[in-house]
């Protein structure tokens, strides 16, 4: 079959016509339910991110970091409905109870061994894990989960979530770094006030 | 216009090939991600449910009672994205911190006064609202949110959700209503093991 | 375990940089088919709302008033998936026959007896149920239904559903309350013109 | 670059332990809220479908008729989110005013000419055009609407539907093609009671 | 049952606060991953289009022209998860191997016979058809899929979408009509680079 | 406040009511659209995954191996909308070029160095990064990419979907390792008939 670049163009012309299809964020504009609105102008640079590849600061009390690529760091994944974090564990480093308010998780194990775990809120059951270099685990939408660092070196794993924006609700934070007052913690939680107050001293909660 | 019954019936014929549209639960057979596979035959009886017409009992310590019109409760709401709850609180009553693993939820007082409150996970910002007869108040997807009973007699509401199942994760049930290790609890919450075995000894957790 | 203010801060910092986890809508600018663009600035207010406290007049020949809380009324509920509607009906109160363009609906009777019902699509069959105070039913997506009050005194009813934005058409309203000419309206209803006339008077339809 | 068939073969073995990328209906097994089951064995005809493919019987009153390939006629299309169905308008025809619960739908017009019109639950607002062969018209979601042929010769028009199984709620066989009772319908509709029965006699419904 | 104008719109009155149930897109702003912003006046224009109406020009050498109405050309669809093409193919046209980024596609033959087929990702299985006019086929979202002209006549067909922007990826033109160099393309499709050459020559494509 | 297992366990009761919040998947039952129908008894083994912890054979002539944890592998991510894969290249090793029918995908690289690129089928443009160490890259839905080892080492890389099946077309594949016929592809790929059974020769391709 012989062909010409003129003959050609005339179907070519029809899908140039057609719109991106992809919408990287542009992060001036206010955003809407779906993500943010579409960057006009895009380049190869906006579909790579290089700021996970430099390892977390886990010279911290609880030997962890987590480094997001959400759409607010990394704006070509948004309007995907895909994300991914990197998770950092020094020697007993660990990532507290939390809960992703949007989405579902897996991670991978990249080095060291990782034990992790999350609560079904149907009869409360546990699964909890050890992981090993190279062993996924998942983690359902919504429950309360958590990993630390049960090796003898450090550890790091990705985790991989199916929304360009999961959020992060570490449970200590949410009770005890903000101004929600101690009766009122105290009220929904039972824990004893000495409690709350200790943790709110550490994590700079007041009332 | 002049119409007969023989006529018409020659397209009613093609209408009546269709499907069901609804898919009430038949909780027999197991479940799929979306829900149900739908009972073949339905009566009006399987989109009514009077369960939630009596009272809870709140003559319990926390005063609360929560009843769920779930699917697995009300079959009718199977595959239809929407779901219903009934909060009885006494005088003081409180349901304890929690987050549903799926969908938002807007909550009517029908009487009384309700304190209610949730946490966002953007800066752990606290959203606290007083609510009398009448008013209504959303929680958004995923965040740890509270009821309490702030007036001077019974409460009553109702929590409607976007999905048929949003599941119920009430953190001290999460924490300590199973067998999740202590220590392996004031790891991940930084809690006291004093406090997390005096909690557990409430709810009747081991190990 | 010793925890110290400057060391968790470390991980708070990245956890900082998250996004909000909801997307109260700013009216002000044009909508997205997945709703408003979010407000930058958000108060508890935001989420709450007594619009729907007092009740609807009722005082007119349905007997009957809608207090919708959907985004345009409420924005707390923007991109949330869910909303809430307020029907009162006087003695002999009707909700005339109607659908929704989108979602599903749950109906709680919160004082005195409702008859409702929805027509299948599926061989034109009819559930109806009486229902009483504290009795739910759910209205499958897009179908014609509605709700009069069947008991002795006034009825109250709150309406969800799992849309921000269900709409709402009362059939006599998009047949006969706008321009839609008699003549199409026959043909399309094979109502008799003199019927049609009838109720484009009452309703103030014209053509 | 050489290739052999041996070295190739190893990558193939993983590819080939993926699944079905569509999901053909099994009819015979109860639906779920997403859709049939999988059948198991599928060759191109599962793909293909020539009910459509003859003209409907248009000599009844209304001088049309309808023929839907939706997931019950076409099991090909079962959890696609797409669906079909052809048109046929004798001299005069009409599709009388009706709802689909579920999903949006594009009309093209094969043949003669068509006036087609939905209503907006916003404000009535009617959208009235007269389309000719080619033209293409969009009915937004759940909303009212009607197709009659305004030409001098029979019309044919393709509908898609963006979802398998749209349903087809035609307005006046929802409301006297059954046995909803002729007094509640004059309740909700505000139609008099001798047009009700008048309907009632034509299109078979009791009470 | 007596009915005045001055009731009835105490009831339309709080209906008339309700929003648009349709987002014809704004091409003037930036578009959103849910789609285009919202116009504010609409009018039936909006919901109809005309330029599918003429034949495409097949005077090419793959004798074939795609007509789209997606968001861009049809602003109507925005929001309404469905979209439209019309396909014209000259005697031995063939509308080339291609994809759908999104979306499956139902195809209608309007005139002639096409020859259409798709492959699976599983186990690369072909399901090939020969369609005449009035029969349909479906394509799974995602898949490999070709349409060309089998009959001793001109053929037309519409095709439709599950989304307002299915998108449309021809091999050739991804592989050969841009500057991905030579050998990238023949280290990451096996082919030779004298063929890369020759197609590259015809597409237009550089490097 | 104190506690007592008795009372709390009357608010207990009402939850354990409640169902799974995941459907880890039964493989032995029909696959729905949704996903798999939900296994009856679930353990920790069910959330984790060991299969992709050894490297994939990359002694090929193409020196790479995938290894996927789909739902068809890892039943544990059935209806949670995500999944993972493993690539292993060898030096000079190639994913060839391909798209994934469902969903979007991120790739993070934990060894070498590799290039990878996708099309856009907006005007078939190629955007290409060569990636190190911790570098991730984005893919979006359904556009051809590829991914080589561009290093002097072994590479590897893990790439995550927002769908628990994104199934996998490499195209290369879907053209010759299959039955569909020379000439057929001759025609839709423009391709030299000798270039064709030269491939289909190397991938066991047959007519």
């Amino acid at each position: 079959m012989q062909l010409t670049i003129l003959s050609l163009l005339l179907l070519a012309a029809a899908t140039d016509a057609l719109v991106q299809d992809f919408c990287v964020a542009d992060l001036s504009l206010p955003a809407t339910p779906s993500g943010y609105p579409c960057k006009k102008k895009v380049t190869e640079k906006d579909f790579a991110y290089s700021g996970l590849a430099a390892p977390g600061n886990t010279t911290n009390i609880i030997g962890a970091a987590v480094g997001p690529a959400f759409d607010a760091q990394f704006p070509g994944v948004n309007g995907l409905g895909i994300s991914i974090a990197r998770l950092d564990l020094a020697v007993g480093g660990v990532i507290p109870m939390h809960t992703h308010p949007a989405g579902s998780e897996i991670l991978v194990v990249i080095e060291g061994t990782i034990c992790a775990g999350f609560i079904s809120s149907f009869a409360n059951t546990v699964y909890l894990k050890t992981l090993n270099k190279g062993d996924i685990m998942v983690f359902p939408q919504g429950l309360l989960h958590f990993q630390f660092n049960s090796g003898k070196g450090p550890a790091l794993a990705y985790v991989s979530f199916g929304t360009q924006n999961p959020g992060l609700q570490i449970t200590d934070f949410a009770l005890f770094k903000n101004d929600l007052p101690t009766e009122l913690i105290a009220k929904t939680t039972f824990l004893d006030v000495a409690q709350i107050k200790k943790l709110k001293a550490v994590l700079g909660g007041t009332n």
